[in-house]
């Protein structure tokens, strides 16, 4: 296996190399951390993953989660790991002092699940999944519930999840069919309800490296409204506490560990609820709310989703550099030819896959790094509503550009080994494995497009992309201060100007056909935006990286980097950016066909 | 497991329509086999895929070759099949009735490989490797290493591999070091040689469902010349008779077997040859000819490998539509919310992705048959040499673009069944990690690309391109008979200009620059040939469709089916086409950075 699987220099200059207006109006969005403090943390998170999760790596994919006797049995470090992340504190980081947390800012924690993810990708969701459905009971649950789930769970000792999907309702949540009714003798200060359902895909639904799980479940009411207004949040554990504070059965069945692709080292579960008529949950905040702070969760989930791919794409890429270094075959075509084989980084094809794969995970990382200072300046600034427009505008792209392209990155990654890549001696074929969940999981890349175009676009009257417009202005102009970037600022004005007239397209056949058609081709139109917003954060880095260039006393090393990212923005430009003519020709001339072709004619 | 793995009308409409100048010069060219007999013979091999590969499909895979005591345990039910293979006369097919073949013509032979891989990949490339290295033995081994190797071999009791790769040879393969030293003594009529060396990577390089292996090895005399001009072949069995005709042992050792992310139905070996100076090969041909040799053999390799590939994504494919049909999910924005969840084939980004899988799997076949047929005039008329160079043209893509689209086809294939197409409940995620050796096997896409480019566009002073730009132009012309493919054909005929510009352009920088800036794109060259060629081959089923559906007394579920073809060519155009817009930006662009950016840049 390589040993590196990520490049902290990469990650901190991506973190600090955030610019536009929102970065100038709230310098310190990062709340009081200083490079120096953040170095120290990632240096901590590096450390852990380099010494507890990646070792463990190629163990959790090849011995899978197994169901014996009702329970889930996973890799024996599971427990160790989690314990040491909640004691040192990794599961609480992000809340208040009261819960022993350090309200550590969206961006720093996307940072830390990026190493940890990137150190083994299986290992890093067990906390991840904690620390989400944590967050929902403290921002939506009582004081009761808070105090009853919060200190196991930020300990690493309880597992957190979230319990959506459902056999007949995935990407149609309205659907779901679990059911909650109100058990009336109750005292208690949280609403009691009797749950009966199934649930599946539910990741790390349950586990032999905790003491207990906690599901955030959305079950429906008896007698709430159908469609996704009548589901409601519960908490529904594994084994319930009861009057005496003892943990009792919860009559949560787990019905199978689903066989995987990839991602083999979290187990994902089907569960059964009630089957004895004993399983109780409780309610999270108020009736028939539960989708609405479900979104609050989902929102980050998908930004973490996105996260995953990255690492993935990420820790592939190291593999895949160390390999091209260090194996010699072939020579330049006019070379003598019986010189000596070059390392095959020395031919122009694997450096184009290199740089494609580069280009793919740092432009993600710097999208959701981007994501991520908006978060934390509405986090510090609740009146910076623009801030709120472009997180939400860009969620579903941060969410599938690294999703979509991690597949092709990694496949690149396989391509870059030969033979040797397709064989298990490698890590790369279980990276690419590893990676072709997340175009799934939190919403499938058709769900990204419908909520991008559809919901996105439109929302507050449009104004989501012209903030986005001044943020890409900002970007252009500050890249135009340099000779070198002058071509690539104007592109990027170029694919902007592209994107507009794609989009005022749609607003016709919106207009003319009405909206089934104007969603058609919404996975498209996804792809073509996501290419263009890459672009920009492209942009971003290399004016970073010019702007570090033109210092004084600047290392050999840094100096090479800085030049590399220059290297890759420019790669971006000639190979990646110019795919959009192809989509925005196909948005404008598919005429929706994929609504009027005939069902009985994929009959053959 | 889905049962159906493909479509037999759609296998022999795609034989029955090829077009252009040759199929009118040479009508008969599949050698008097008519429509009938060859039904007949197709269907018969459709039994044998569906009563003997296809139940095998998951249990080879989830239960791979293991190495135990020195040779390799496969599945159980190879050595029936195999059997089968040879008494059935499948693999003794293509050969002349000397040795009970039947003179099967390339194209229908590509069939029936299609045929078997749908039905099981990795069980289909047993017989595929045997045919291959017989067929070699056949054009240049001596009459006494035919009769010694040929009948147990095309009865299927000796299993055929073709053994090129080395640890330190696979892309370059005038650095392999096998070694073969002349034994003196001999007066057999075949030249003797003293093997020693190391293979890896060999396809069905051992295993115990045959009684022999017999490796057409590719091996250095020594003293011979450095590089490619220095490699003889060679025939080198597991087993060798001595001179009583006794099976001795012939010193091959397997040293591995691999670990592979798919293709875990056939076994890849890692070989040691003469470890105890006992390994002997008997010399194919003449000395120092071997990989001119092997090139024959390795250019119908390649065709099969694209369909391989082909049949491959196909399966998936038919997977993906049972599914979308089955499966209830969702309803149209514009229905009211509490109907019905309708089969998610309704949806239209679910039939883009229908959609997508057909145009690359049919249209993949539909090029390989294109392939097969000028295969075929060529092997009845000798004088055809413009066959001959359209075929060397079209093979770098024939194996290209399914093996490479293929990656994306069968992975929307998954994302069709969302999250159960990540689980192995359905055989998507098979068809998935099979699919990605496509691009690596008998060469990778690189070496394609710059065989396409740098050997293929400037043989015969360039003429390929233009022969093909002839066969373009009558497709053309025929679809213009048809208003509904007016369009179409335009865009062809706009592609086909694009592409020359493109090449003119390329013709410039190998003038300025030289050969390796020349090569520098070869790859995104490839992509970019090959969207066109398929989009000739779409034009012209859409043709076929159209005259067949000018035929009175149509039965509904054929018309059903010749309009689906068009819709899928109209998908094509639509969707396909355009992305070479963006190939042509790139490779004028580009300025082959690649070659320049310097290689401690990737230094982080």
């Amino acid at each position: 296996m390589a040993d590196k699987f990520m490049s902290m220099k990469n990650l901190t200059f991506t973190l600090h190399s955030r610019g536009g207006k929102y970065r100038s109006i709230t310098p310190d969005y990062l709340n009081d951390h200083n490079p120096k403090t953040i170095d120290m943390v990632f240096k901590a998170a590096f450390d852990l993953g380099k010494k507890v999760l990646h070792p463990m790596f190629e163990e959790m994919d090849r011995n899978p989660p197994q169901l014996t006797d009702g329970s889930v049995r996973v890799h024996k470090g599971v427990r160790p790991m989690l314990e040491t992340l909640g004691e040192d504190g990794w599961i609480s980081a992000l809340f208040p002092e009261r819960w022993e947390g350090e309200n550590m800012p969206s961006s720093l924690l996307l940072c830390i699940n990026f190493i940890f993810a990137t150190a083994n990708y299986s290992a890093s969701v067990y906390a991840g999944l904690t620390m989400g459905a944590a967050n929902l009971i403290l921002s939506f649950g009582s004081e009761h519930l808070q105090n009853t789930y919060l200190p196991p769970m930020l300990a690493g000792k309880w597992q957190g999840t979230m319990a959506l999907t459902e056999p007949e309702a995935g990407t149609s949540l309205g659907d779901l069919a679990t059911e909650a009714v109100p058990i009336e003798q109750g005292k208690s200060e949280d609403g009691q309800y009797k749950i009966t359902g199934e649930k599946i895909f539910i990741s790390a639904g349950d586990h032999d490296g905790v003491d207990n799980v906690v599901h955030l479940m959305l079950a429906r009411i008896k007698g709430a409204p159908a469609g996704v207004k009548g589901i409601s949040l519960f908490v529904v554990p594994k084994f319930r506490p009861d009057d005496k504070g003892n943990l009792v059965d919860n009559d949560v069945t787990v019905t199978q560990v689903f066989h995987k692709l990839g991602y083999r080292g979290a187990p994902i579960t089907g569960l059964r609820l009630g089957e004895k008529e004993n399983c109780i949950g409780y309610l999270v905040g108020e009736e028939h709310r539960g989708l609405l702070y479900m979104f609050q969760m989902m929102n980050n989930a998908r930004l973490e989703v996105g996260m995953g791919a990255t690492s993935i794409a990420t820790a592939a890429y190291h593999s895949a550099l160390t390999y091209c270094r260090a194996r010699c075959q072939g020579r330049k075509i006019t070379a003598p030819k019986d010189s000596m084989p070059v390392p095959i980084i020395g031919h122009a094809d694997v450096r184009r896959m290199l740089l494609f794969q580069r280009a793919v995970a740092e432009g993600s990382l710097s999208l959701i790094l981007q994501c991520g200072m908006y978060e934390d300046i509405l986090a510090k600034d609740p009146s910076q509503k623009d801030c709120h427009l472009l997180l939400e505008l860009l969620t579903p792209v941060a969410k599938t550009y690294p999703s979509e392209m991690g597949i092709l990155s990694t496949s690149t990654a396989i391509q870059c080994f030969g033979g040797y890549g397709y064989c298990d001696d490698f890590p790369v074929e279980q990276h690419f494995r590893d990676m072709r969940i997340h175009t799934i999981h939190e919403g499938t890349t058709g769900i990204q497009g419908m909520d991008l175009l559809g919901r996105k676009l439109t929302m507050d009257a449009g104004r989501a992309l012209g903030l986005l417009k001044q943020e890409m202005e900002a970007a252009i102009a500050a890249a135009q201060q340099h000779q070198e970037l002058s071509e690539m600022a104007l592109d990027l004005s170029r694919a902007m100007a592209m994107l507009e007239k794609t989009t005022l397209n749609l607003g016709d056949v919106a207009m003319e056909k009405g909206p089934d058609a104007y969603l058609a081709d919404a996975s498209l139109f996804l792809e073509m935006f996501g290419i263009m917003v890459i672009g920009w954060q492209w942009l971003t880095m290399a004016d970073a990286a010019l702007v570090a260039l033109g210092k004084e006393g600047l290392k050999k090393k840094d100096a090479l980097f800085y030049k590399g990212k220059v290297h890759v923005a420019r790669y971006f430009f000639s190979y990646e950016l110019p795919k959009m003519e192809g989509l925005a020709t196909t948005l404008e001339k598919s005429g929706q066909m994929t609504l009027t072709v005939p069902e009985d004619c994929f009959t053959d």
